[in-house]
């Protein structure tokens, strides 16, 4: 039984590294993020999609057989006939289905409703971009943000949130303008409702879509952030922590400027960075 | 209209702080997580269930109305109608059911293979933590564990990450035998599926329950986290971070001792504290 998956956990990236004065383009390496769809079935029965989970490629049966462990599907590895990718698909998904045999028959219904819920995509990541790229067309040309201007969002955030957070273990969402300006900030422990809450805010307040603002985020920029900022066309996005490959390529479709690893005057600039302007 | 949720976004609990030489039982902060559900619906229709999420409490109608926004639900403020909290419900649940209706008829068919599931929990926190006590019993007592060696294991879980994380954007979930060795550790972009592959691993080698050994997280203890590890059978669960409100209510239930802010020679123990053993 092969445990390592055929697609990588780490996705070669471009990058713009903004270093004090210094500017490099340069080759980086991101985390990868793919859909994978976990099916299941007992002798007899077709496989039935269990779940769809934004997963980091590798150890793909462990992640199958221990969602329908901790989900109460399977009790032992007795009760495990096969685990095995799915290759009929699109090659856009090949190995990102993955379906586990029972030797007992397997009954889903009630699971649906022990699910919770995250909006993010499809199966496929490629059909799913495609999908959205109809209801979500690219975000407009917005401004263009002094680099100045991105230095002082971290520290900003951080005081805003500290204001909120007792606790220090909240997620934070925040909308700046194209001066630096804190327009609004939402905190949650789920970092896609901290972004929810503050596009619901905007959607109650009249301001969508937010075409000429930045979106800064306390944690690491997933696809499902991505996705969400889009469709309030946000065009700028930073965050303190790192982007997924995913993400990437969701953000260079919609036309968003993805800033990562954004602290004091360093920053890198995972796509469209001519929405950043060096001599600000 | 409200924006403010009647439910605490803070729950005050007790805590036995760690530090260096000394304990001390104090009173302490934790984020509070529940379940909220959002209902949708159009005029003339029934409210139909679009999606349960953990959430904390707070701009639960912004979380609403944005999570149909950035689903393709509404388009504009213009299209809503009302929000309001479903108070029909248990005592337990209330607040936690939001539902929005919308000027036009609402078609949810076709949203469901939208999102990307997390094994996590049903609408009411109270009721499914009572379905999951079913087919969960309480772990076995387990170890008790020296103190000097929960002061080893971030150390050792960082150690051991950088062996396989090259990008810095990765969650780990590792095992750790009561002496403080290193079993087995598994990454991902969501900490959820770091926990189902260690889970999945050790069902593939025969090893569960994992009845005599510790649970280290690089990041916060969720409600769906103690449930997968109650799932595995584990006594102990460690994190750099902290535990949500959910989480620890879980682990009282499921007898899990729940270690946070773990950093060298401090740590914050949430419950069953006899586990430790402070002398050694």
């Amino acid at each position: 039984m092969t445990l390592r998956s055929p697609r990588r956990a780490v996705a070669a990236v471009q990058v713009r590294a903004l270093d004090g004065d210094r500017v490099l383009d340069r080759p980086d390496k991101v985390v990868s993020e793919e859909p994978m769809e976990i099916r299941v079935h007992g002798p007899g029965q077709e496989p039935q999609a269990l779940a769809v989970t934004m997963r980091t490629p590798g150890h793909d049966f462990e992640l199958a057989v221990g969602f329908c462990r901790t989900e109460g599907i399977l009790g032992s590895v007795d009760e495990l006939d096969s685990v095995a990718y799915c290759l009929s698909g699109q090659a856009e998904q090949e190995f990102n289905v993955v379906t586990v045999t029972a030797r007992h028959s397997v009954d889903l219904a009630g699971h649906e409703r022990n699910f919770s819920v995250n909006a993010s995509c499809g199966v496929c990541g490629k059909r799913t971009l495609d999908q959205l790229e109809q209801h979500c067309p690219a975000v407009a040309d917005g401004p263009i943000v002094a680099r100045s201007v991105f230095a002082q969002l971290p520290a900003r955030l951080r005081a805003a949130q500290s204001v909120f957070d007792v606790t220090g273990g909240l997620h934070a969402a925040a909308r700046f303008d194209e001066h630096g300006g804190l327009v609004a900030l939402r905190e949650d422990i789920g970092r896609h409702n901290a972004l929810d809450k503050l596009i619901g805010h905007a959607l109650l307040e009249h301001e969508l879509p937010l075409a000429s603002e930045i979106l800064m985020l306390s944690g690491r920029v997933s696809f499902e952030m991505v996705q969400k900022a889009a469709m309030a066309g946000i065009p700028i996005l930073c965050a303190v922590s790192a982007p997924s490959s995913l993400a990437i390529r969701a953000a260079e479709r919609f036309g968003q400027t993805v800033v990562g690893f954004l602290r004091d005057d360093r920053a890198n600039v995972y796509t469209r960075s001519e929405r950043i302007d060096l001599a600000r």
